[in-house]
């Protein structure tokens, strides 16, 4: 089969490999019919995520039909088709009974990163019955490619830690697929403003597409007095930081009203300032979180009632063949105008 | 009236001084009895507290009885033996209705701070409904003096935003009195791990005698690796900061289990370096607070029911005559073994 | 002034009657500019509400413009617009303090029940400072008319009671005024499915209007299976009771899901038959509440937002003048298909 | 093997049965060393537990020692020490997902029940990975036997459901062993007062040995003028009901204060009458559960930790050829002064 593998620092190509096979018991063998890039992805091509080897295929995002199941598999059958999350649970372990899946001891984000991906025409999922979800007949599948991963982490790490609700004002700082994923499911939650901040104005057009109430362009000064005047002086209830580097998890710090909650979801490679000599007495709440997604099954149900379309997050299509050309576009999103691409394997 | 006045960096006199008025309708007058000191009261004599300016009688704690009461107060009249809180709460504002009297708009720490405070023989309670407490007869009034501020600071600030569970592992960096503390009122919880950790030998034994169930003195190398040990690996679920220097809140930053809490209580003046290159996926919580005292009754509840006893923070007594030596006691606390002083009115 | 005043059971009349005044400090006087009719006036009128006694002036909601305030009253001022809380909270006893206004021991629902109330030209509304919200200017005041009591009824004790989420199914028994506001407030929520249950089909073509995905005739057979046959045969994680009938209840525990939530609004005139034989195992949770108006603050952000707009509850418009023919409207709300009738004064 | 096998209405048999095998991949087969019997136990016997058909071997608690487990196991090999839950949780499916175990869609209360028990030499369990857990070297055995069922049942359906906190007043109407493990569990969150109610005698003795604050014979007539005096007026903030007839249950409804919470855990066999005319505005919760046993993990390590010592509620010991006798005991409990009973097998 063909399959993207990651070759070491700045190195990747698209060769062929042999077929997965069922390794355990639980594990299922999907067939990929769609799959996508993340951000993470290109971190793993810089050499920042030691634990991906190379040799790797890459990828854990996707939606596919199963090929063949395991003996302990109970939930799928061949010709089921699934959503294929990027996060891989055993549901027993301590973590996972906690509904931390992400900290599965024997599983987590491991596709595309310990084991092999989705960027191929199959990939062996461990601990289907937890890792996969069924989607039901007549739904658009390529929407749920954004529940593999950007979706619920959006979600889970921004607008869940982030305690977002009816009435309530957010920043959101970064207008990425990440942002984006968090502008458009703050809003399940109603709040009354969102305030998106970025650099590209092109993402800020696309913020106020997806609902923004206002967008303020980092790339001119005095971004945190905008914001004071666009809440009355008092900063934000929420604040979600969706870059990873330390002068946007400052800017959310300044950004924060008292009692308020700055939810990460940026990756971050450095330490960051931390100015509890003005924030100690603020009642304020700072929330880290690989996405567990645990919100997969909600999200779906959004989606097949219609409450939200993940397809608005996807800006460009490819075929497997043409990969390299969908990773110079992700790559290069900015200016592409890129958010998600689809890859039809 | 005699009140203990301070006079700018490093003085302080003992002054004759007229006494309160009934300045607004929701205002009381408190004789108190018996007052104590904070180590807030320090950091104003050092000059850390710029709000604080000479000439304003010191104290934020106490016990008394009512002298007098405004119009507009209905819950209290003379007689009346109450518990002050060290927090003012106006009860209306934005804030004081989401029970975060800690930011009322009018009220917060003020006391001691903006206006007069409790080390005198009289003081003025503004918002007196709000801000004072009845202490049922027969209470032992001398265990309420600890509710003023250090029990619901440890309780509020590291217990609750702690989120300390029956079962649970807990970390309290810093045995002075605030993270004493934090450890009685943990104890509400049923956490099966204690561990306290500090520099001073003294402090861990009493530590130990309050219900620590492991102490570390952190003047000795290898804390982290200690507490990893004691949580078979996994650090902490709670880990409370009650010191307020950097070292030490990154000392939490390595003892905390994913998914686990750091509360902050510890009063910071620099910043500190928080790892989020190694936190970001750790589905960590971080939390601040300037105590609400929203507690309070809750906790005025506990000590009559006799399921804690506050008294057990108490090692000296004084007379407002001297109160200068009270303060040369609290002020050399380790070499003095001192924990709360009272000092009768 | 004019006021409607009840009379006894099934009497009331439009009579001239003397202004009210300042009684205690924390008073207000609020000349009525809007005010409507509720479900519970027509309780009084039925003589089914024993704390209200004859010569009261009748109504508990409406929006105005300070008269005067009473000398501890620190929020408002003559000339400022203001909406009229259906709830009076002193904001300082045990059960203010815990956001529990409902049952302010010496507040609560007394407006129009035990002093007088707001069908009249001026009102004395008291704890000025916790009971009134100013109303910014450029408002359309009318629509905040709903925010006294109906929606803030449908959306704490429905809604919030209710543990609405996104993705969630809720079923609302009742399609009249109070069932509608829960209607547009759970859409804060983002439920996947909201199933209204009516008699009427005039109201359940309302319904359909105001957002639900599903609508159920209460007056054919089946209604438990038809909620079934749309949830997959689970029942929905939310039933809301908005009748107040021992039927309408005991249809909730029919439609509700394991892990699901019973959330009543009805006024019960009667005890229901909680069928505990078949619900010990089932892991729910009933709630019922008389509202704290607590969302009040939230609400009011949501309506200037846009997030939603009251004024669809609006049917009718009478002046002061004419309000019994306003009560003979609201009274055979059916047949006049009314929902909210504005009175203005 | 020795199996005590249920017959029919009033019948049961101690028979020599086949030894179990694993049946599906993910069974465990374990070797019982310790069992007790459950008021459930007496229901099938009685013949009011349909799902339990004659030719089953009783029991749902216990620990023992793994004898061989599925290929698909991986937590635990022959010889570990193990204590079994009364749930059985397939990990996977929707309800074990949201921690829901009680209501898994191939488990939940099946063992001795549905299928074969532990009331017997050998037992199989399926899922064994969820539904095992290990015992650490050293525990002692006979007290985990106590954590198959009766505490995690009182802790999650009473203590948690009913929302027990530091300062509260509680009442749990029923001192059996299933109201006495409440009164054990509710002390692990220190509530002021634990009122216990009972009819009798010896059993009110034990339970202010186990920690109630007070006692009220429900002989005797006024019970609720008796709660209302212990708790100024006010009722108590959570009522648990663990006995399971309509007068237990409506007595918790007459104590209860507003915005408190009624926590049932009894086995109802009829409908009750809920006063939805008094208790509509009253701001109250009431809840179901059949236990999850989510909390087991965190009762081991009380236990371990020593803040609860469960042996408490063991009263007789059997062995497994004298489990005639067990019931009989079991079976009069009032006049054995029974609690729980240790059958070693």
């Amino acid at each position: 089969m063909k399959a993207l593998v990651y070759l070491g620092p700045g190195k990747k190509a698209l060769e062929e490999r042999a077929m997965p096979d069922i390794a355990v018991p639980t594990d299922a063998i999907v067939k990929i019919t769609k799959t996508t890039i993340c951000g993470t992805d290109l971190h793993i091509l810089k050499g920042d995520v030691p634990s991906c080897e190379p040799g790797r295929i890459l990828g854990h995002e996707g939606v596919g039909v199963i090929h063949k199941v395991g003996p302990a598999v109970t939930a799928f059958k061949a010709g089921d088709h699934v959503l294929i999350s990027c996060i891989s649970a055993c549901g027993k372990c301590l973590h996972c009974r906690k509904q931390m899946y992400s900290h599965c001891t024997t599983g987590g984000w491991i596709l595309g990163n310990r084991i092999d991906g989705t960027q191929a025409e199959y990939v062996r999922i461990p601990y289907a019955d937890n890792s996969l979800y069924p989607i039901p007949a007549g739904t658009d599948e390529e929407a749920l490619v954004m529940l593999s991963d950007i979706l619920p982490t959006g979600f889970e790490c921004g607008v869940l830690n982030g305690k977002v609700q009816p009435g309530c004002s957010v920043a959101i700082v970064g207008a990425g697929p990440i942002g984006l994923a968090a502008l458009l499911t703050a809003q399940f939650f109603s709040p009354a403003q969102i305030i998106l901040i970025d650099l590209d104005g092109h993402r800020l057009e696309m913020a106020k597409r997806f609902g923004a109430t206002a967008v303020i362009n980092s790339a001119e000064p005095g971004i945190a007095d905008k914001v004071m005047k666009l809440t009355g002086g008092r900063g934000v209830d929420t604040a979600i930081e969706a870059v990873g580097i330390p002068a946007t998890f400052e800017l959310c710090e300044q950004l924060i009203a008292p009692g308020g909650t700055i939810a990460n979801i940026g990756v971050h490679g450095t330490q960051v300032a931390l100015h509890l000599e003005k924030l100690w007495d603020r009642n304020i709440t700072i929330t880290t979180r690989l996405v567990d997604t645990v919100s997969t099954p909600m999200l779906l149900n959004t989606v097949i009632a219609g409450t939200i379309n993940p397809k608005r997050l996807i800006t460009h299509h490819f075929t497997l063949d043409k990969i390299h050309d969908a990773y110079a576009t992700f790559g290069h999103a900015a200016s592409q105008q890129a958010l998600k691409v689809i890859i039809d394997a």
